[in-house]
């Protein structure tokens, strides 16, 4: 098999598999990076047990064959190789030239290198069974804001997930990790009714293909898998991901529907007065302070250093309040707005509800610390 | 004490002393900040016990003192104050006010900080009683140029400086760690001779801060130190570094003086070829082959992924030779080079001299592998 195609073009679009294929692993083979002549494409693949990836790109080519190749120096030298385009001869081993310089590396066997099953972007049948359309900018944007609420810790797995929600009703995006909770809803009713939870991790690598994509996207659900097709300006790009086993426990009970008070804020000035005065709060819990009073808040936190504080000018609706947070918690439910937002405050010790104050599918829910 | 200035200013001269106070220390003094009135300048001062540093502020000021306030939550504050100016005022505690934002600090008492010595810009007499003028942009480039062939090892701790040798032929900076050497000299005869050894990490420094830095620069040594002062656009910048007990052996023998051959080359692109080639290079020795003959130079590597070669063209003067290196000491010798350069061989097991082809006070030597 020989290939030929423009450096550039390869560079850029190996960034994705030089992401997934790990440099070390217990099955040796999942270090190797994938080559393999399909029509008037290239196909370039890899896994890291977790996160299957492929990557079509256009190429002239001789002959056919699926081949394995050290990913390592490969990756390292895409980049930096001195000609405009790459010449690549595989057969025993793998002949690389570009410019003036040449290279011959060992290939892998095939065997044993698990078999990587994707959706088509056109549909047909096959593994992924579930199909929905998306917008690609739409779906990134609800899996990378809600991203953040999931857990960390070992205690309760499922919460190291994201949870996708299809239903005629809509799409939904839920992470939580028991103590603060974020959604995003898409109106965009499906074609199915599924509950799939996607490890946190894998949900990163999905946002990053969503990112790198345009236009329509297809995610599609196996047993125990899920699948993402994606167009690029030239080629293809497709996904899958293990999923995680399980639901998560009923959260909707956690939202709070009354709210006997409401601020309405500009999201830029009261997330920054919140980062200064926390800076004087105490290291252990991250405590700040907010009196809600007569078109002001004042937030304040007193730890170690001593204390500081700060007043913003709000829009409330509904009598005063103090309550105390862990002023990271409410940072990260802050991050992904601008503009204004609406906070809605369901006691001091019960939960608060952030969202956008125009339309968006957004909401975080963050439970106030105990005073 | 009250001290008015503007925020931009002050957030921007903190950055070298927020590098310098250590966030812990044996002495938590030194996790403080220093602040003192001066005539009409705020000084700021830290130290970590190795590298001393001073800054100096125009600002509105009353009263006077020296205070120690916690460093931390100040440099975290400082860049996000939401007003123009900052307005300390320090007693028994510091009370910090920037727009709508408060903030009131413990204070640290000043006995038991240790007292920190800098030479003055304009001369006079005290602990530093030799001094050398430079320019900033000079010594800045003699000290960065060679702080890379410094030793890591616990092994010959001296090797572990940068030399800094004065005398009336001129000024020379030079490192080693026994495999390779780099100097550079400048032509500014100096007033006094003394040899002084400073610690690789303060000349990382000394390096910055001479980056921020113009025009004429005083370098002087005290007994055991070595202290820099600067002028800044607005305000001015003192540090002192202690020196290393020693001086290096005699380097000049492994400085080649004869060369059967000599290669003239372009850097650049030699050294793309070299780091192209050195992927595929033993990873424990970073062996790289050059074979120099008619012109041209063969880089050829082999190791566990298979093996590459590219060939460059230069020109060559002298008998036909067969060299190894390791890649990333040759690599490093070429760094600080740009434009032509030449490579001068005494030998296939005797040193190479590695310097630019046009005048500039670099070079370096690096000794090859055994084949």
């Amino acid at each position: 098999m020989r290939v030929t195609l423009p450096k550039n073009l390869l560079a850029e679009r190996i960034a994705l598999l030089e992401r997934v294929i790990p440099s070390r692993s217990s099955n040796p083979l999942l270090t190797y990076l994938g080559l393999a002549a399909e029509k008037d494409a290239l196909v370039l693949f890899g896994s890291n047990g977790e996160v299957d990836l492929e990557v079509r790109l256009p190429a002239q080519l001789e002959g056919e064959g699926r081949y394995l190749i050290p990913s390592q120096p490969f990756f390292q030298l895409v980049r930096s190789l001195p000609g405009e385009t790459v010449e690549l001869s595989l057969g025993s081993e793998l002949a690389l030239a570009s410019g003036r310089f040449t290279t011959r590396l060992a290939l892998a066997p095939m065997e044993g290198y698990p078999e990587l099953l994707f959706p088509d972007l056109e549909g047909g049948e096959g593994a992924f069974t579930q199909r929905a359309q998306f917008l690609a900018e739409e779906l990134q944007r609800a899996l990378s804001q809600v991203r953040y609420a999931a857990s960390n810790e070992e205690y309760r797995a499922i919460f190291r997930g994201v949870q996708l929600e299809f239903s005629d009703r809509g799409f939904r995006a839920v992470a939580s990790d028991g103590y603060r909770l974020a959604l995003f809803d898409l109106e965009r009713p499906q074609p199915f009714t599924r509950k799939a939870v996607v490890p946190a991790r894998s949900v990163d690598e999905l946002v990053r293909v969503l990112r790198s994509a345009e236009g329509e996207v297809v995610l599609a659900l196996g047993p125990g898998t899920l699948g993402l097709a994606v167009r690029q300006e030239e080629g293809a790009l497709r996904m899958a991901v293990r999923l995680m086993e399980g639901e998560f426990p009923d959260y909707e009970r956690v939202i709070p529907k009354e709210f006997p008070l409401k601020a309405a804020l500009d999201v830029e000035p009261f997330r920054e007065a919140l980062k200064r005065v926390s800076v004087l709060a105490d290291k252990q819990n991250h405590r700040v302070d907010l009196f809600l009073e007569e078109g002001r808040v004042l937030l304040s936190a007193e730890g170690d250093y001593g204390k500081g504080q700060e007043e913003i000018f709000v829009s409330l609706e509904g009598a005063p309040m103090s309550l105390a947070y862990n002023a990271r918690y409410l940072l990260e439910a802050l991050a992904p707005l601008s503009g204004r937002a609406e906070l809605g405050f369901s006691g001091p010790t019960s939960p608060t509800l952030v969202r956008p104050l125009e339309e968006g599918g957004y909401q975080a829910v963050v439970v106030p610390l105990r005073v």
